[in-house]
């Protein structure tokens, strides 16, 4: 549990949607560390492989307070489901919200060698359907970690003099260097480190492109195929792929540069999608306005996120006829 | 001498107690540091052993300028007391008033073996009042430590579904992985972490009870018994053991799991009882709901907290009574 | 690129100038570290020697984004000259403006041996002219580092009851553990933390002296001479030495005490002279009272202070007459 502060707030008061996911991912690294821990052997630290899909339900305020819980729910041979939720409190109402639904996925690295993987230690299901479920839900994540590091890696290049509401306009990168508060035992940049600073440069395209104040409505899985080490210097970029009536699509990356180490070149470490909606003082969604493309690329990256943005909506549509049926 | 920002303050405007507790024991800790490393020898780090009972004078604000002092009181043969004063001065009006007197006790732990506690180089008395009373405070805080060494450590369970005003409606718990910026040179959480956190807790209990703006009146006696390793999660948790008409108090303890340690188990690192006071928006203290009691527990507890209240209160009026006769 | 947080601000919104200082002197560390890593070679690290004179050309608001740019703009065999320039752009009007353009003086020290210089892989220059330009700032800086090594260290003394407007009246001081996220590395301060603190003391001054809102307008040159080391206590103190009728002029001092390391005494680190400006609520600039000088040293150092003004002024009017005629 922890009070949101005046520093983890943007302008309107809202809590960014990056300390939320930084809260969420310290709360995972805990309990699956705690747990790969709890059987004599090799001590270890559990290091972030995936982030499931999230949504934000609904945003924090200052002076509420975020209670975070986190459960684990199934173990594969080297890896740990953890379920996270994150509820808002209203200290002076008592009113309870859902804000975070997140699904993370860790893996347990030596402490004393940081490339070896080691055995997790299996959990107690309730029911055999339990199980099934998790096993189900492990095979689907690691066909799509599989896919995406093959997905060859793009560079954002600056745009001289951009017309308004194209993706040259809005595209945005920050810098940052790797400190020992950033990191983990082993020396390595914590997962909710790196996707606050990919929040904040996703929050920076989306409000230089409309202009008003926006804030994180969703965050597509997010996978972590490479460690970056304590000394790198990682360069955030993020340009808009998408935007609906009411809705933006960020896509951002995280290339890491290891300089002071002979051995490896710069190398793109994560990728994700970001969705933002624009909001009146008043907390109404606003029209967001259409983003302009130009290149052949940037059309053909439009239209993959229309995919993206109409799959998730026909997903959701189905979900709650479903449970409208029940 | 330190500007207080707007991110060490809660809504209201003033100052976290727990901010000012971590300001404190730095200063604490440069000073006796420095103190210990005064004469050739073996370089050590002064660790924070207990802090005597802190009461908060007046509020500091936003904008005002905190001016910490210290003073190395008394040394025995291993340990320092230092006493810390804190001044909040209105940069506009020039105003001072004094907010805090702490009594800080130090042990100095060297730098190439942190389990040998090294001799302390004495300091030199004006008169030989001031050697003998340092001396029997040194006695008297000797023998609370050992004494609260022995007291079995409680367990906070959840509660479902509880009742305003119960014990359970408001207990709280945060869990905070230490970080490198969170310790010492030895590798050890720094005292003054821990106090802000427990405060931090502290002040979501008394605000879940009363449900208006609250700030830290006092804290008991804190001892630190056990040091809490890098890489541990220490669990902070807080309920409520007893209201006076316009007090609350609160138990706080702490429960460090040097999760990636082998050889040890989850332990009761810390604990102590916090006051808080409920304001209104003019700064006026208000009445506070009772706190319903409801285990034989809760009642012992209570009835406890009552005893600390009226044996504080009669200090305090015995204390002016002595000043009015002067 | 960084959103500018609250945290980041006095009271009266506007950005702190030691926090500018602190992200340009990040962008530096970056980009030469990088540069004097870009050969294979032993690794090493950027540490900074010498900012030149920055002026603070506006300031940047919260919620506007500050966007830093660096380039290399000369290298010498043992160090690298790098331009960082800091533009702030409003996100809702898109309005930009030029807020800080600084030159800053880099050194590559081994990863392996703290001690040992390394050579800097030489930039190509687009015309001779370039390099020659860039010599000569080199060869001025080297014999400015060299003159203000021999500069004799001065010691701040509190001052018992001072009158306002006198210099014992507004002298400030803090102190601050050097610990881990301060450090490089190597273990040593980062040159902008050292920044930041100093910002943070003369800023005190200031506001004591004119009990108003203040912004910096500009540093004086600050050489490095003395690596700090992780664990040291450093003391910042500051104290006024000129007022011109609108603008106040600070000293500041930097004391290092490693004092777990028996091998070395206290000593000077850095110093420099900051400018502040008083402001009104609607950011204009108010007079500023006079400073009451007293001893015959404050008296001398009012003169200094009055020789730079008058000198920056003229070579301002100067730069100010050569544009009007181009």
């Amino acid at each position: 549990r922890r009070i949101m502060r005046p520093d983890d707030a943007n302008v309107a008061g809202n809590v960014h949607g990056g300390t939320i996911l930084k809260m969420i991912e310290e709360a995972g690294a805990i309990i699956s560390t705690r747990h790969c821990n709890s059987q004599a052997g090799e001590p270890c630290v559990a290091a972030l492989a995936r982030v499931e899909r999230t949504d934000f339900l609904s945003p924090v305020c200052i002076g509420e307070v975020a209670n975070v819980s986190a459960e684990i729910t199934y173990t594969s041979r080297h890896s740990v489901e953890v379920q996270v939720n994150v509820m808002s409190e209203n200290i002076l109402t008592g009113a309870k919200k859902v804000t975070n639904k997140a699904t993370l996925w860790y893996v347990p690295l030596s402490l004393k060698n940081v490339n070896k993987v080691l055995e997790v230690p299996p959990i107690q299901y309730a029911r055999q359907e339990q199980e099934d479920e998790g096993k189900k839900r492990y095979e689907e994540q690691k066909l799509d970690r599989l896919e995406t590091k093959q997905r060859n890696g793009d560079v954002i290049f600056p745009v001289i003099n951009p017309e308004p509401h194209t993706v040259g306009y809005s595209q945005s990168s920050l810098i940052h260097l790797v400190g020992p508060s950033d990191c983990t035992l082993l020396g390595f940049v914590h997962g909710g480190v790196t996707m606050k600073l990919m929040d904040e440069v996703a929050g920076i395209v989306a409000a230089r492109h409309c202009k008003t104040n926006i804030v994180t409505a969703s965050v597509d899985a997010i996978n972590f195929h490479e460690k970056i080490k304590k000394g790198s210097v990682i360069t955030i970029s993020g340009r808009m792929t998408f935007t609906s009536n009411k809705s933006m699509e960020i896509e951002v990356f995280v290339d890491a540069d290891p300089f002071v180490d002979d051995s490896r070149e710069r190398y793109r470490a994560v990728s994700a999608f970001f969705t933002y909606v624009s909001l009146s003082k008043d907390g109404k969604p606003l029209p967001v306005p259409q983003l302009l493309t130009e290149t052949e690329d940037e059309k053909r990256r439009f239209e993959e996120g229309k995919g993206r943005y109409l799959q998730t909506k026909a997903k959701r549509q189905a979900q709650m006829q479903q449970a409208a049926q029940q």
